[in-house]
């Protein structure tokens, strides 16, 4: 604490860090629903204070600016999302397709846990700082690389049909940040979000479309498999077939 | 042009009819992006007129207000959709799954063709008038609704898997709509649309997965039904085989 006090950019720093440890995830994300709703620029700290309940000095208390607010409402959403990524595209358990899958629920849970916050971010990209907003698209530009690899992967491996990979990643990204317009939590008769996750890769990898084959050969090695196995059967019976009748 | 004129109301409309053409899409689609960069808040008429290298006058001769000009800018975007559903939902030459492909294709069909303005009616929606915003959701709500029941008729068919309808309504409503936030329309390099449409549809409908069994199965009616084929030829043989024995 001494060698804190005597730097006060250190001091500032540390209890900057303290105050937003202070301000539950639950705090921001109604301030970010609010600014959302409200627009940034049209909503004033007193608006935010009154709608968490808090008096004016005491959300100051916590913060030291609106813009400051704003920073740490949208503050690493999309590089917290390309780190994800980044670890799933290096696990060795799962296959490249697997990881696809992984990558879907992470994006899904991520979004569907904070869905006013990622709704701001969009909203207020162009009330962020220049760097911010550098910082940001860096992040984003990350994001679809990490995902456009992953899918090239699964098409390398045979895994996947030959798409453009880059086109996929774009649905897929689609697909579920859109979820932060239409997610609504906890709410009576919401959609789950384990709900949403095998919807959103059952969707992606096998589609919608109904496939009785697949039900019939999920265990197995395939339809292919089968008929070979039948041809074999097949040309057994008719070789036994023929060897009876010339027998007969 | 008499009776207009003698019906002040109807001379106001008629005018504004008439503004409304001039403005070429081009034009619009140039403000909306604008707008959709800068913040409607943030951006001066003086400034839309600069980018459109027309006189603050010429703009006012096409459009009244900043407010008129964001009304024109995203009017019938939701409800243009809407309608374009409720025709595909009733076009009976075509099976309901082929009914949710044509949805996909005209959502994003018309998300790439004016993506800079369907980018300004989600972030300029706290901007629009209470009646307006009103409307819009009333349209969304119609466009959610006419997907969820395509989905669902599809399902019932027999032609899609049993998911929840509003789920997958959301997610294609999702990788549709993003595309207004990555589309780069003529620039070098960017994706076709027709290429966008067929990889959004082929990923809906048959997602991403290899599946060799349904190459070799595409132009018959399944493994299944060659299976139950096979499973016949299998019985006639037996039956065969054993009467000859019986027989030899």
């Amino acid at each position: 604490v001494a060698k804190a006090a005597s730097d006060p950019g250190k001091l500032r720093k540390s209890n900057s860090g303290a105050r937003r440890d202070l301000v539950s995830n639950e705090i921001l994300e109604s301030a970010a629903a609010l600014f959302a709703e409200r627009g940034f620029a049209a909503t004033s700290l007193q608006e935010v204070a009154d709608a968490l309940g808090l008096s004016r000095t005491a959300l100051y208390h916590y913060i030291g600016s609106k813009d400051e607010l704003l920073s740490q409402l949208v503050e690493g959403l999309p590089s917290q999302t390309a780190d994800a990524l980044l670890k799933i595209s290096k696990r060795k358990d799962l296959t490249p397709l697997e990881r696809v899958g992984a990558a879907i629920q992470d994006m899904t849970e991520r979004v569907t846990a904070n869905p006013a916050r990622f709704r701001l971010l969009l909203l207020s990209f162009g009330d962020l700082s220049p760097e911010l907003r550098a910082r940001f698209r860096k992040a984003r530009l990350n994001v679809l690389e990490r995902l456009t690899t992953m899918i090239a992967e699964a098409i390398d491996e045979g895994e996947m049909r030959p798409v453009d990979p880059e086109l996929a990643a774009f649905a897929i990204l689609g697909m579920c940040n859109w979820a932060a317009w239409w997610f609504r939590g906890q709410e009576e008769g919401a959609h789950a979000v384990d709900e949403i996750v095998d919807l959103f890769c059952g969707l992606t990898l096998d589609g919608l479309r109904s496939d009785p084959s697949r039900q019939a050969t999920a265990t197995g090695k395939g339809p292919a498999h089968a008929l070979s196995l039948l041809r074999a059967d097949l040309d057994y019976l008719e070789r036994s077939l023929s060897r009876t009748r010339r027998g007969s």
